[in-house]
């Protein structure tokens, strides 16, 4: 593997929840170079001033020191790519800007994501998504281009139904999820309102994490995404735990299929990102555990290799009849479910020379 | 309405956590005398010294000052009912002796709940299945007999299939709990397993669920229960909540369901004890909650006229077609999912005649 | 006891968390009708609709009923009392305008508290601080008046020193809080920021608790206040708590003092609203416990005969030497911290005359 | 610096909460080779299938394997030292035995803690107290030695204390914990009982960290420890926080102090440790934060150049005169205040000579 060349990479939205993300990861990246960090109201300030710094982990000094800029073309001038952490209300409009100026932009926010033009990545999953890219460009007559990653939960459980459904067939999904307060971004979740308590209800979560599934499952075919054609059924909550979202799944499948077989076939999972060993991708996309006890997203929310790129899972057991199952997995939502999965595409995209002017 | 005669109770497992809710209910009640408490270790002292009391509530004086007798039948003459709010492991001998020596036991424990002869009772539910006590004196030449109230779990989730598989037909029902910490009693789950945790396993809950509510819903006929045919996949998992259960039901019939008629159906359930107006029944037995947002076990868990009593559901919506339907339901796991039940089982006892000798 | 006629009361800042809390007690009390709800942004709607309802209890059908009106003067018209749960940032001006127009306020804000010339009030203590309101009228040359009461840490902090300063001595106090996220108000305090974490700041509070202690420990003479000169250091703190702060407590005094007389004299207290018996008025205004583990704030916080309006004490201990002492200390934040105290200050103001025009 | 040889450990009570620190930690050491796991009843069976793991990070693989010994000095024959993570109910005479059998035992229980010829190390403060080990061996007949370590509480408190004592002389220092959940171990706290409240009681905890600090901070003369003669007030608190001691610290000196002399006096402060550059010796043993709002456990527990030992301290500031001082501190209560300080003993003691036979 010949070492890739330095990219450098603009950043918008630097002070959110999720941008923040991308401070703790990037500067440990072999060949990501984080240059431009952009927002709107600390525009103008040193990053380590402007933000309110979430992590127990020190701040990069580096980035610490950095003027944030305006979130304009002009400011990430010289970057081969930038990532979008911006909220969806402001992300559509500052986005195309972006791509408008020929930027490829990697973007979190789910304004975009349910183009038909559009890959929403999971490069373990979808790779070949991006090629839709192509046809964007030419399409919206843009230079430049907008990929997206998924909503954190639709994240984790596509993973685990990419090699269930591609090895039992495509059926039916039901689907409850315990979401970690971070989903919410800073300051989010009122303490007031989940001490004590559970929240049953998360705006806008289910539509999106059965419509984005569907997609990120479907298949590319002339220019286009054919959904994944399995029914399911979301039911979001919200639980005080900071990061890490569990999700019960009860499926059903075209064919026979047993707990042994399903965990095998987990186990084996992996993607186009073990097969080039891009740097962000672990070595096992998916954990099985076999306590009955787990996954637990204090004890596995930073399995694996790549601490947080892993998807945990735990229970595997029968569902109601030969054809149907349930589990328990774990994915954490700000690494795999939001800054890991857009790196990991962007690492995707400089191999596969998408990066290239 | 005559006023019923006094009923003299005695109460096995006194100081436990679920011990502790009948201390905290049976004083207000109306005839049901709390005479006799009865304890392992804590025998000999009196109540108020011997219990690690949980409620924020002042326990009642006189209880406080009652001397915990010894498990055994002789402790508890000249009682009509026996409460047994004891643990499985000793639940199997010591309530045996309690029916072999004449009383009618109402049981918490699982130990009796699946055995053929002995009801297992929600008496908005299945006030017939007492007919069981018949056959089950003849059957084991008892003088006394056992009657069961079923896992907190399976309480919530049964009270809201009946209506709807009434209406609709059943066939499968795909449930995921996010249960409370009281559910596991006294010291129960260590803080260190729970705290910014997710725990995705309760030991032996799931199949005694799934067993429960089938038989709860199950009909009587030649002296038997025939088990509801409708097909459960459980999965338990315990948060940090207090009290108050919450379960994401999807559920499948085999008619046509609408979330409005859905609605409807689960406002007008009542029961026996509503018609009868037993004291501990709820006005409502489901309270359905129109937000988007509930219910939640802080705010919801002591709703309805007797506090605790009613299961609240909420976020009553589609499924994947037109013979599916989603909702989400909480219900006090030990109030209406223990003691509560167990008292409104021996005011239906009182009053259907069983507690007569 | 005569009954006394009917007061009409008005309230500013209704739909706060603060509001809230005479929402959730004035509809119960035998005489101070709440007639008249006034809000900002939420002027013009439904209250029950306007409202965040932060409460397990069901809401007031009639509270929920009413209109919420503009926060000014006209709107109040007929009332004998405006009780003010408003933000300080805008307190200063609206409740200004209120007693220009004549009306008696009785305030929670921080923003008159200091003021020479204003009663800041716990009627168990300062019932005689109310005479400031004759030369605050005078001196500002208004119609109405403006009486407040304390910050939540000073009211509990007070009441303890009251009778122990009376006895002991005045010397020095050295507390640290643990104050619950109710305090913060809604949204408040983030739930990324207190989830399995503690924060040991809150702003501008440890200042305000110092100040205000020693003024409501004052001695009124010549129309004024003599701050009391007690010696404070105060650490305040947030935890992961709904309702109910805790404080710990390490004074000395200028005799000597020990636990069993502490104690004594802490139980013994009572002021004015024991003496008037108002109906707001706690048995005891001060419970202490004598078990090592108490108070808890789960436990105690809604403890007495008032629920939430007496303070708990427990851990009575030995200092360092001979004219010290240390306890814990709790008291119920938004009810004996703020609205119940100011209720209790209007039922006192009622009695003496002060709402007579 | 030349490399010390390699020194073989053993642990007593491999499998309890602490003792799951030192496996954490040790694998990782640069000589210390923890060779023997012994417990009770794991004993016989593999140290990966005998515990109950606490920690996210994935168990050493070797120490997995490893067959847990009974607690007998024959299990540790060949070992350098003995790290002891015992209950206190067992220390005692276990240590006894290791002790007697020849073996150095740094123990972490607090059974021998004050006897007068055991040190109570923290490195950085009292390593001249080692001194002690020669007396003891004489007076107790002993081929080996007892070291100890304190309380976790009294750790963080003595650290800070140490340099204001020496620069600014010792009077009297008031304190009130807010202390984490795995300092009762595990199962430890219920949750039920720590859920949405704080407990203001540990038992016997307040007398140990009073008398530990004394003797930590007391001058070695003539075989014996004379203790610090400072004036002691301390109040335990448990809050839900799994790891990291929160303390707030009024202190009053001899001398003049100011918060600015105060911060000086922390930030410079070193020992033995640091001038040894003992592996596990932080560079700062106190870092001093400058925001108002930390320390905070769960952002800064882990703070340091050796994540766990540095002890932070936040909020310096004017105590109630020119003598007096008021902060917060938050130290790691299972690193620094137990494996952590006592792999830090035996760095001291190999560096020292007190490991050669």
């Amino acid at each position: 593997m010949t070492k890739p060349r330095e990219i450098k990479a603009a950043l918008l939205g630097a002070t959110g929840a999720v941008g923040q993300r991308y401070i703790n990861m990037l500067p440990k990246h072999p060949y990501l170079r984080l240059e431009v960090l952009m927002g709107g109201e600390s525009a103008g300030k040193k990053y380590g001033q402007a933000v309110h710094w979430l992590f127990p982990d020190a701040m990069d000094p580096a980035m610490a020191q950095k003027v944030v800029r305006q979130a304009k073309p002009e400011s990430a001038k010289g970057c081969d790519i930038v990532f979008s952490a911006l909220p969806s209300e402001v992300a559509a409009e500052v986005e195309t800007k972006f791509a408008q100026a020929g930027f490829i932009v990697v973007s979190e926010a789910s304004v975009h994501r349910m183009d038909a033009d559009v890959p929403l990545m999971i490069p373990e999953i979808n790779a070949d998504h991006l090629k839709l890219l192509e046809s964007q460009k030419k399409k919206r007559g843009w230079k430049g281009a907008i990929a997206t990653t998924p909503n954190c939960t639709a994240t984790g459980l596509s993973m685990v139904l990419k090699p269930l459904i591609d090895e039992f067939g495509a059926r039916k999904a039901i689907v409850t999820t315990m979401q970690a307060l971070s989903g919410a971004g800073f300051p989010g979740v009122p303490s007031l309102s989940i001490q004590e308590n559970v929240i049953p209800y998360i705006k806008n979560e289910e539509e999106k994490v059965a419509a984005e599934a569907k997609k990120i499952l479907g298949t590319y075919s002339n220019g286009g995404i054919k959904a994944s054609p399995i029914s399911m059924g979301i039911s979001c909550n919200r639980v005080a735990v900071i990061d890490g979202h569990m999700e019960t799944l009860y499926a059903e499948f075209a064919h026979g299929i047993t707990p042994k077989a399903a965990e095998r076939s987990l186990e084996r999972f992996a993607g186009e990102p073990q097969r080039l060993k891009l740097p962000t991708a672990p070595d096992h996309p998916i954990i099985v555990r076999k306590e009955n006890d787990r996954p637990q997203p204090r004890l596995d929310r930073m399995a694996g290799s790549v601490p947080g790129m892993s998807v945990v899972v735990g229970r595997v057991r029968n569902g109601i009849d030969g054809k149907s199952l349930q589990l328990t997995l774990l994915s954490h939502n700000t690494i795999r479910g939001a800054a890991g999965t857009a790196i990991l595409t962007a690492e995707l995209m400089e191999r596969e020379g998408y990066l290239e002017n």
